[in-house]
């Protein structure tokens, strides 16, 4: 065992419901956050649902003492919501855009116009390289019929490639935000597995806060508790996830949660909870002991690969299920414009071909001929532009299920590597993986 | 000095032009492409505009024996066009889809239907990992006056994060792909200086193929010479760029370019030049050398982290007079919006309140009153789409721009740290950076 050197940090996670003029209380529930973080003096604050920029800027301004580094990240029509504050220097940022997040014909869901996204900032934390990203992903408005549930696993796909793409150069790696799903779905055991990031509630030695660690709860004044059925007393769908390195171990030495009001004050902070975990960083000087505990780990590593395959399958099959839809969605806007194109050129034969008018004594109905024509035009332009998008729904979910099924055959080929489980096939191991983490059992 | 091991890597990167029915001799060229890369055997190929995924389809059949991988990146309406073909096993691919790509309303420019992006690839050549990425970025239909270019230097922005950002992993990286850049060009600069990429024209040991190295040629039967004035001969705005990491070092032994024409077929390829370069890549057993080589070269290092600085300070000027139109053409949709609506409740008003009507004697002008009523309706549309366009590219300048404020504050931070710079900042240097290629001399 080599020397270590230790580092704590205090992250916390919250989703602000800031939507101005419609989120009740969203002034002086502002207020109230920006005091609390003033106080609270985080090392890192993950903040979604920063809808207005002008709320950012006002945050930013209140702590300016406390956390003198931040950044906004920007993305579709009203923004992506998500906002960082740190200690910590941020030395370099980088966002990237879901490419599936709704439908923005369901605009009473609004979640298609927030462009959601996950940021990345990458911070020196003493001597260490933290990359911590904020992400926020599309809501669940039904759990039994979930029409976004492709939508989401494909968010949460590409959540997982962009960790695990951008992460090798970290020491640690931290991700809050409102994940929308459930600690077991799907999307949150293929973040989870392929990423190899630890969920602080599940690790953490003290936790003070909600039961079960929920974030959504019934004791929440602005939360409508029939929309929260089957599920009681509440949900748990915020996170801080975090992970090491071979240089850095990482362990959560607390977590607490609000508890759905703030004393002396009306109300609470948000419709959500707001999260905070403890971390402690431990650096070794040598990164022998991590090798060493790599090997006596290969079932282990194999067991979890196997595992990663079967979650990585399930995925697949449920943006297959988004494939079918899509497909029959933009089938209906194809037909629905040709039998629009197939009614105005109807119209027009009957306006212009005289024997199929309706008979010479009666006057030309000029005022149902504009109506009808404007309706096809509409009929027209509308599936135009549905067809248009579904195009884009079907090639993204094509992608990500192309991507899906060559992540399926290159974790194969790791797993036939493996000289326990199938000791013939040792030589066509591949000579060195990129991702450590999807089967390094120090993860 | 410690032992080398050398693989050499044959890379062919080309712009099909494969629109179906609307590029010249469309499968014809595909077949001859498809036979050279048959009969070449490169070992990694990467194709740009293949727009049809039937056409990916036939050079995937065709190509099964000497290229066994592939990947073709599913994007946008039409696709990206992105194709990569590899003898080395392809494990991992990752999309990122740039931010801004053009005007959907310029329909003949194409541009924005076509979702540019940038696809990665994670190889094993041998024992090392190699990330490979294709691309094509906006193209520039007038130099003198070129409405896309904040477009195009925001996309060489995200295309220089997203490769530093994933490539640190990595012992080789390659970058292949028409950029629609000179070679001096901004968005140029700012991706080799940034990613520490080097151009495999300038540093090839023998070259063969165009004069300059230029891909786009007057002598290419399918190019309109008109459109390359004022350059005669032609330009060069394709590249192969690649880089090592501490363990590898990489050399280019030969380059070459077709030259308009295809012996025994009676047309090229396509109307951009193939090129091919021929990789060396050696591998240290030790990283020794490469840390006593940094060590040297402090004062150079120095000197071209000056360099990146003033290089993202002028994309940030480019940026912002993006932003400048952006919010003038936002300005001009709703003031056209705000007129259309008036002249919507001025008709309302002469419809309904009888003492404005033109006069009792005359009967009620119905025709006119729908088709005005039809352009209101097309106007206010029209210019609520445009609205919501434009405030998408307003945020993701906006977005750019401060990912770029900040890496300059990050960059003279670092520059302040050089104590051979200005040596009495030497204790503010920050402990550890994160893009080593951006001032690291070695690359």
């Amino acid at each position: 065992m080599a020397n270590t050197d230790s580092v704590k940090v205090r992250v916390l996670s919250l989703n602000c419901w800031g939507i101005r003029y419609l989120s009740k209380h969203c002034p002086q529930r502002y207020a109230m956050i920006g005091d609390m973080l003033c106080r609270e003096e985080h090392d890192i604050v993950l903040l979604q649902e920063v809808w207005s920029e002008k709320d950012y800027l006002s945050l930013k301004r209140k702590l300016a003492c406390s956390h003198p580094y931040s950044h906004y990240f920007k993305s579709g029509v009203i923004g992506s919501g998500l906002a960082i504050f740190s200690k910590h220097r941020i030395h370099d940022t980088f966002l990237f855009r879901y490419s599936l997040n709704g439908y923005p014909y369901m605009a009473h869901h609004g979640d298609w116009f927030g462009g959601k996204a996950v940021g990345m900032a990458i911070l020196n934390i003493g001597s260490l390289i933290a990359n911590v990203y904020v992400t926020h992903l599309h809501a669940e408005y039904c759990r039994d019929k979930d029409l976004y549930l492709p939508h989401r696993v494909v968010q949460a796909w590409e959540l997982q490639q962009f960790i695990r793409h951008t992460s090798a150069g970290a020491d640690v790696v931290i991700l809050g935000g409102d994940l929308n799903m459930h600690p077991e779905d799907l999307g949150n055991r293929l973040l989870r597995s392929y990423t190899g990031l630890r969920d602080s509630y599940v690790e953490t030695a003290k936790f003070d806060g909600c039961e079960d660690g929920m974030t959504l709860i019934a004791d929440n004044p602005f939360i409508n508790k029939k929309e929260l059925l089957p599920f009681e007393k509440g949900i748990r769908i915020d996170y801080i996830l975090f992970k090491g390195s071979s240089k850095t171990d990482i362990y959560c030495d607390f977590m607490s949660t609000t508890n759905g009001s703030v004393p002396d004050h009306p109300f609470p902070y948000s419709d959500h909870e707001a999260l905070t975990a403890g971390l402690r960083l431990e650096t070794h000087t040598s990164t022998e002991t991590g090798r060493d505990r790599q090997s006596k780990n290969k079932d282990s590593a194999a067991g979890k690969l196997a595992e990663l395959v079967d979650i990585v399958t399930e995925a697949r099959t449920e943006v297959k299920v988004g494939l079918h839809c899509a497909e029959s969605m933009r089938y209906t806007a194809k037909r629905t414009g040709v039998m629009g194109l197939a009614l105005l050129f109807l119209e027009l034969a009957i306006a212009t071909v005289p024997w199929l008018a309706l008979g010479a004594e009666q006057p030309f109905p000029r005022t149902s001929f504009y109506l009808l024509a404007a309706l096809c035009f509409a009929i027209l332009l509308t599936t135009f532009l549905l067809y248009i998008f579904y195009t884009i729904e079907l090639k993204s979910l094509q992608g990500a299920e192309d991507q899906m099924r060559l992540a399926v055959g290159s974790l194969q080929e790791k797993l036939r590597g493996f000289p326990l489980a199938q000791p013939h096939n040792a030589q066509r191991r591949p000579p060195k993986v990129h991702e450590p983490s999807a089967f390094d059992p120090e993860e």
